[in-house]
């Protein structure tokens, strides 16, 4: 059995579609982010960086594993799917791991932050990181365009990039010009584990959706806590 | 033979400090950033992304490698060296990597945009990325209290953090009240093909120095080129 300290974000999500696509028996514990239990002291002793997700496998003397792209490699490892064993098949699904790690997951966030909700309007913070999170779809459209899944077959590469892209609208990013990202998005949507995996815990937002009052509401509640880095 | 297409900046000298730990025949291809020669269709060919480093493994039929960290796990499973061969030996090491690629590396690098390149003072986003820069070199002080190295022996999480963190007065963040983290800087930078690693390429400015008329003059020579996501 795998203990998951998670809540309702693309990183935690990362986690819980895997563990649902492997079929793993998993006990979900909710962090409640806007009490700031991820920063309580038996949590960091679980992941000293203080976010989630994290996982303790009870099958592995209580072996913990923190950052997102770290659980996903665990678990492919540990179970031989996911990602091939081969040395350049594995280097190919990392690669595409990082690329979301790296740039997607950073630069998503930063726009999140500043287009949702950061007080004041910084317009060349908001511009700088939705333009570079739709330059990071640009390169993904282009390269699924000979290609069904990002690395080989489906792996942890697709879970990772998809956990992320698929809250386009919540960073304020189009991709109608964008068809292979949007029918890799549909593919990947349409997998059992992968509805399954969004409800682990389930977002207050239904994040691919465009109800942008409903947006708002959801962005008032989460400014009184979220790490802006501005002091209240 | 490895082919290395790179820059000095910390994600390109992550590459060359871990070919030179290895001890692999390599040459460097310098990538003119200022030409946007990363951006040139024979180099998208080896990244999509557009970004440096990139390596071509010439023993494996042109393999190629792209993301930093990709790049760092290849060259550990292609040795065997740098990182464990067990499951959680390797977990604790990618764990770590994970941190600096979606913690360290993306914090630092929008402190350095906002701090450094932006033409504009914008004074809440370099609040927000040295502060945060700050609070993950905490996070490592503090694991690095009863550790030596991140995660086991030396291994390919100490160069990817310590390849970002070594810059952390170009970042304007001091670490003065960070013992541990000092100590293992010093250590790696004593080792001899850190020393190398760095140097190939060399930096233009010396990152781990305290000369703010020679900074200032860097910044404004790379302000002309360096992508801070405004039109000019």
């Amino acid at each position: 059995m795998i203990s998951l300290y998670s809540a309702a974000t693309p990183n935690g999500h990362k986690a819980s579609i895997a563990l649902e696509e492997l079929g793993l028996p998993y006990k979900l514990h909710s962090i409640d982010l806007s009490a700031k239990e991820q920063k309580d002291s038996w949590f960091l002793a679980i992941n000293p960086n203080g976010r989630i997700p994290a996982i303790i496998d009870r099958e592995e003397d209580g072996f913990t594993v923190f950052e997102s792209g770290a659980i996903l490699m665990y678990l492919a490892e540990k179970t031989g799917q996911l990602m091939p064993t081969d040395i350049k098949g594995r280097s190919r699904v990392i690669q595409w791991l990082m690329f979301q790690m790296g740039g997607v997951g950073p630069m998503m966030g930063q726009a999140n932050v500043f287009f949702r909700y950061y007080p004041e309007k910084i317009q060349p913070a908001i511009d700088r990181y939705q333009g570079e999170s739709k330059r990071l779809f640009q390169v993904l459209d282009m390269h699924l365009q000979d290609s069904e899944y990002l690395a080989g077959d489906y792996s942890i590469a697709d879970i990772a990039n998809w956990a992320w892209v698929r809250t386009y609208r919540w960073s304020g990013v189009e991709i109608d010009d964008l068809p292979n990202l949007k029918r890799w998005l549909d593919v990947i949507r349409s997998r059992p584990a992968v509805q399954k995996g969004i409800e682990m815990p389930p977002s207050a937002l239904d994040f691919e959706g465009n109800d942008e009052n409903a947006a708002r509401k959801f962005s008032q509640d989460t400014l009184t806590w979220v790490e802006t880095g501005q002091s209240r």
